[in-house]
């Protein structure tokens, strides 16, 4: 699924808000007359994050086609694939490794362009944010950058961090096996600090030290997040994994 | 100037609406303190329709610098630059070639594209719709292809109408002249047309020898329109075609 998160509350439903989840469950139920649709998706996206690569799972009695789907959708959230998958299949738990980009300029943002690019009020030295962020990767706790969910780790393999510039837009390419709460924005909020010379470029690694979330971090608007791409095991292993999975989750519950 | 069409009625200034000249004039007004602030424009466009590249000129007692410019504007507008010119200098009259750029696709639109991309109900032969672009280039009578306004003539030198697929995307870049009210967006209507299947190929060229508006051109929507570039003489020969133009405009007014 792809989504403009300007308008949404993000993806998860809340009571009175128009949220990604809410729109998609309503719309499978109302085209497919079910009295109720319950999507499990592989990464929660906060309000006015968005996605041009998400997925979802959900069980239906029948496979709607895409088409379909999105020509009773509205334009801001939109169904790139529809698959069928095993009963064993999990979005969220069968999920890899999470992919995101992050924009930002401190030059003029284009005006089409302005909901996916940060404008940054001050000027931004891309070889200091490039040389912190290499500092960063790896296995750690990244409770620092992480905003509180009740039984979540804030252990993870943070597989890629890369900056590079396209004309006057900073782009950040972020993966991870999976993200905690805010965590991209986070370390995206403690680089450009560093980036616009108020933190010393040593200054996010030591946070790394932290043993609760730091104050220190400002998190980064969340219109320059883009979720571009989840990835799940080749098939034949999934069975397996899904197994693995579900004693994960007793074990948890 | 760059701008994004979406939530502007358009360049021209109209009571109680939200234009692109309403917003920079007043913001003009206000930050350098005149009671009013007039601005010629290359090109005026539709509502809907969006800018990166456009021009205008303004007799102001001194020169603003864009960044304040920007930092009292809306998002949706940007100046990219500022130069001061001749007192001769006609944004208009002084252009000798106007570009746009048109955007249309019969897949999925993806979100974050969706107010700059026209999402095509059917689908589009990009074969057909170049081979008939090209049997419109060239000057000609383009009166079937334009609303009327009051004097304008409606001869124009088309000098390029290409389209490219990028992706799922199609793209024409159109340059003439200048345009009459309506002229890109009837081309390319006609052109969609032939692209879809319900005319044939050589019925836009036939349309060349009509002598009014022709009702079966549907106007394509506004929003798949952007104008990129505005071309200009080099310094040296601005006086001399300004005052041929001040010869022109005292002809025919």
């Amino acid at each position: 699924m792809a989504y403009d998160g300007t308008d949404f509350s993000g993806w998860a439903r809340q009571p009175e808000r128009r949220t990604v989840c809410g729109v998609l469950e309503d719309t499978l139920a109302r085209i497919l007359r079910l009295p109720e649709v319950r999507l499990t998706v592989a990464g929660r996206t906060d309000a006015g994050v968005h996605a041009t690569g998400q997925v979802a799972h959900v069980d239906l009695p029948v496979v709607p086609e895409a088409y379909r789907l999105n020509r009773a959708l509205p334009g801001d959230v939109r169904i790139l694939g529809v698959s069928t998958v095993s009963a064993d299949f999990d979005a969220r738990f069968a999920a890899l490794r999470r992919h995101y980009t992050y924009r930002v300029s401190d030059a003029v943002v284009a005006p089409l362009q302005r909901n996916h690019i940060v404008a940054w009020p001050r000027p931004l030295d891309i070889g200091l944010i490039d040389a912190a962020a290499r500092t960063l990767l790896g296995t750690h706790d990244f409770v620092a950058f992480c905003k509180r969910r009740e039984g979540a780790t804030t252990i993870r393999e943070l597989q890629r961090l890369d900056w590079r510039g396209d004309g006057e837009v900073l782009i950040a390419e972020v993966s991870a096996d999976a993200f905690c709460h805010s965590m991209v924005r986070s370390l995206v909020g403690a680089l450009l600090a560093v980036g616009e010379g108020k933190r010393p470029l040593d200054w996010p690694a030591k946070l790394l030290t932290a043993e609760a979330r730091s104050s220190e971090v400002t998190v980064a608007p969340a219109h320059g997040l883009i979720l571009t791409k989840v990835d799940y095991p080749a098939d034949a292993d999934l069975a397996a994994r899904a197994a693995e999975t579900r004693n994960v989750r007793t074990l948890t519950s």
